[in-house]
């Protein structure tokens, strides 16, 4: 099932931040990936020239990869041949790391917030908005950066987009319950959160209330019109370890029946050449008819973490429409999201 | 600190449903009350006749009364002689046998969802409505039935109500984090909660959405008008021992700044009579200003669990204004509602 | 990878008590095996006759089997065709019913306690004592029964194995930490273990101290001599969903190095036969050199969830020898060990 | 309830390592104590000279005293004026610090493990070795140093010290389950025991095998003979966030009876001056009786949180006696713990 390792046709790549969670995530997902190829490991200086897995206290269930335990990580001071950079670094110092490695030309595909709404850097999810691919050559250097949402944007940006398409968004609330993995390793302490819930998680109702417009935004004269409707976001931190779920009420300008609200997500599908990428799931939404699901111990790992699951969709007495909306935040929400816009960045020709 | 206890002065009470875990919170809370002193308990018909500690699978943490150990359980078959009944029943039972008690003189207490609709049952929390209390003697019974709310609702209409009295409400959303004691025991399998979310409580989402508006009614012509607005709720499960936590957005008829609304939230006092209850609160809503308040584990049983905790209040972009609520669900949320409930009906005269 | 369903080449099984948490994973376990394929499905009497999918509160992460869904659920008064029956029975009718099933020929590999002990069953992990096995024919029945050790008898019995077979065992302890899958669902109700410790459950330390001795006895004259060393026992539930973790501590007749007894048990290695069987894992047990593993959540599920994970190998102040020992419950502890009897029993001619 | 503040007769304390959870604790504990009263806070230089409340993230469920919230904090550096004090400081520190502090002429009440070794240091659990305070005019300093037990040493001391002294031990094992409060705050990081179990605490084990020996030794000629039996333990960390519960194998030099054992354990009580100082519990130990106790979330804090709790008196196969200990970590087995050590040694004039 492992596809051969040719170093010849398979492209090198780093990841940055690489003894971080989403820096795992991202050596774990391209472990046997079919077009790149781990190939650099970045971390801080204090573990600079430390083989990887002596530096690592790594989490992924699977073993590290054995021809991975003894490179020897590099730092953000150090050169880097590989052509396209994966990071997972924290945005303490992504901001300015991410903007040298494009100057010095390489494709940064980040999972970093600080880059996020910059007006030439794309923000993409390749089944809403790879046209915004289109705004890389612009930037002035001469590698670039694209991004991808935060990991409960990317739930909540998933499930209203084909509602925004077809009937039209005028404003929705969110309200989520949020894993711990989100907030990375050591995180959350323990102390905190079992059997407990705590109602506030730093910085994120904001990107979740930017975030989607920007997303769902219009690529017109070679900028990003937003979308224009209301959003509301109260995020959450539950006792549980990977999934987002996402309680959703929306109010749309049309008048769609439940049957119609849900076949538009169950049977969305983004462009065709994303429908082929490796990491692309089937279908992007799938909808689930049981009245108690999505469960995060339950479907967040089902089809590889990639599909968003919406579920419980009904009436809202006061905004419409109202449903369950669940993800995986460390893979379709973070490493493998980055992973999915490199895919397309390479199909689309950006990366070679 | 325990009053003495002479049995001419306390009212003997009996409990329905003993052996339940609302049951058993009504023994326990009721251990040293000044005004009600438990009698008689009363379970289903397998365990009639057995002493209570045999029956009795017991919760709470601190022992069982002693003096109770040895009572004999009746069942609803048998004859009561307490003139107040605490019915925590099952509402596959509750609806019959509370009106067959009420029938026959009892004034009950119910903490059960059956009568809670109906017209001439008040449906009370005391710092609200407790002038709902005047349709008591409107039952053709010989003796009454009055409820409190749905333990969800509970939180929801304390919070509400200063805000509907003051500014008017025009439309209300909420997403609940439910903890496990809501569903009694065994209730809720480990195998379907641990580390997960369950998105979904049976009939919890209709409760919430209608019985606010029956306590916020007003009483006119010896019925309740009901508050007209509109309500959504949603309703989740969460590993969590005891608390509810919801997110909620309002839209209000007036613009109050947020100073304003936190003002009226925590200076919300209910009628002078009701503040002087044993079992009442201090005051009934307590507004924490840490960004990261109420949490289930860290506020949940301060203050004897009587109060309704409100945080996080702050600017709605699609509703005006949101915040959290907590509450705890089997004191505040159940039996303490139904204490506080004959403590109001006994100092208005309607128990003697 | 999937073997093409040819029917003809593979023999049709029953599941007993196939909407059970074992008989799930049951049909979870056997959805692609080479060797058999599940035809019928046996349930309690209020479920016969519904399809499965109806019947069945399903709880493995990946989807019931399609062509499963609309098969109709038996019960044990109806007449079975499959040669092999697995059993998954609830233990208060397991005793009859296995032997019925046995006495009309058909051969039963049951995961139930009832008959562990009989003196004619083999009680049965193939690495270690696949030659009780003979006690088959003996059987007085036209087919027989033969069973696998409790879930936490199971990674015990595996790790001393060895130890026993080179160094001799006088006596051993192990304090479980057992994970609530254990218990079945909907078993441990969530407030007795939510942040808690259940240091009981009912009739399992009993089990644990009986059962390894027949494993590791002796055949002798057509009967099993058992092992004679003190077993010690203390069963405690705690808050994981797979995966039972146990500290043992044990007395050799000879003194190894730490060395010489880990090598003992990683190297360990069964029979050659069992070691081809479709669902042995490469070796039965893996030692982790880490100072903080085995763990539940981190090592349960690797390899198939086959593995019996020892840790922590250090000298015990009291009993000489002590380290931790780590299994999937209910794959290696119950379900996937009764695959593996029957593949052995298939594979040494017992079943054809 | 509250004893009437008067300055005068209270005497003075501080707390050193005021702002981590064990500082946190005492000042909680100490919060309306007959003799002791805090008046100075030491945290680290980082937090010199801010207000208490402002430097400290609060854990305690009751909020932190008013009087103290202003109090400005003073590091090690700074000399101090109350006569006693009481150490939570991080064992980095502590050796040095509190050495400085006894030269300096304060009693130092310490709950850190640094000198509890030390042959002039008692190590003292009032119930059961009083008498080792005698040592204390023994230190060459102005002041000096006692400590009490490690928090999962203690539970089991005072366990195995009655049956020490009337039965005589001569080995005996122990496997913990430890909750997260043990390790402090951030502590124990979520993603590594949500659902989990970590089968390692670092230095944990070390220290029960060896300060039980110290605690139970004798007073010979000004110094202590330890005790002489076998000890080995192992120390796990569970999701629970208060309570440490430990399977315990025990081997007498006698033959008690279960009754015998039970009784003694029961029974036990400390020298008649213990038994009346604030903080000691009304018995030092309570064998519960129910097959399913104690339980870490419904034992612990009952009580007071200063009780040893015994359940599960049974015959061990292997070591004669077994049983399960719970002592809550936090109170018993910290601060609480050094509390009462302040307390015996001013009742007994080492204090005054």
């Amino acid at each position: 099932m492992v596809p051969e390792r040719t170093v010849s046709t398979r492209i090198p790549v780093g990841v940055l931040g690489a003894t971080g969670t989403v820096g795992q995530k991202f050596v774990h997902l391209l472990r046997d990936h079919p077009l790149f190829e781990v190939a650099e490991l970045v971390a801080s200086p204090r573990n600079g020239g430390k083989p990887y897995a002596k530096a690592c206290r790594w989490h992924e269930p699977e073993p590290m990869p054995d021809h991975l335990r003894d490179v020897r990580l590099t730092t953000v001071e150090d050169k880097l041949s590989s052509p396209v950079l994966f990071s997972g670094l924290d945005s303490s110092i992504a901001g300015e790391a991410e903007e040298a490695y494009a100057d010095a030309g390489h494709a940064v595909i980040s999972n970093s917030k600080n880059h996020r709404m910059d007006p030439d850097v794309p923000l993409v999810i390749p089944e809403i908005n790879a046209d915004h691919l289109s705004l890389l050559p612009s930037q002035d250097r001469r590698g670039w950066i694209m991004t991808n949402p935060n990991c409960s944007t990317m739930f909540l940006a998933i499930a209203i987009a084909p509602l925004y398409r077809r009937f039209g968004v005028e404003s929705c609330t969110a309200t989520t319950l949020q894993a711990v993995s989100g907030a990375g390793y050591p995180g959350v302490p323990s102390m905190d959160i079992l059997g407990n819930v705590v109602p506030y998680i730093s910085g994120e109702e904001e990107k979740m209330e930017r975030e989607a417009l920007k997303i769902l935004g219009t690529l017109r004269d070679g900028s990003i019109q937003e979308a224009v409707f209301e959003a509301s976001a109260t995020c959450t931190r539950v006792p549980v370890f990977d999934g987002h779920l996402e309680s959703v009420s929306i109010r749309l300008h049309a008048e769609p029946s439940l049957d119609e609200l849900a076949a538009c997500l169950n049977d969305f599908r983004g462009p065709a050449d994303v429908a082929t990428l490796p990491s692309a799931p089937e279908q992007p939404i799938r909808v689930l008819s049981e009245p108690d699901r999505p469960q995060p111990a339950k479907d967040v790992t089902r089809e590889g973490g990639m599909v968003t699951w919406v579920g419980r969709i009904r009436p809202c007495p006061v905004l419409g429409y109202r449903f369950m909306v669940l993800g995986h935040n460390t893979i379709r929400g973070a490493a493998g999201a980055a992973i999915l816009n490199a895919e397309i960045a390479h199909a689309r020709g950006y990366i070679e």
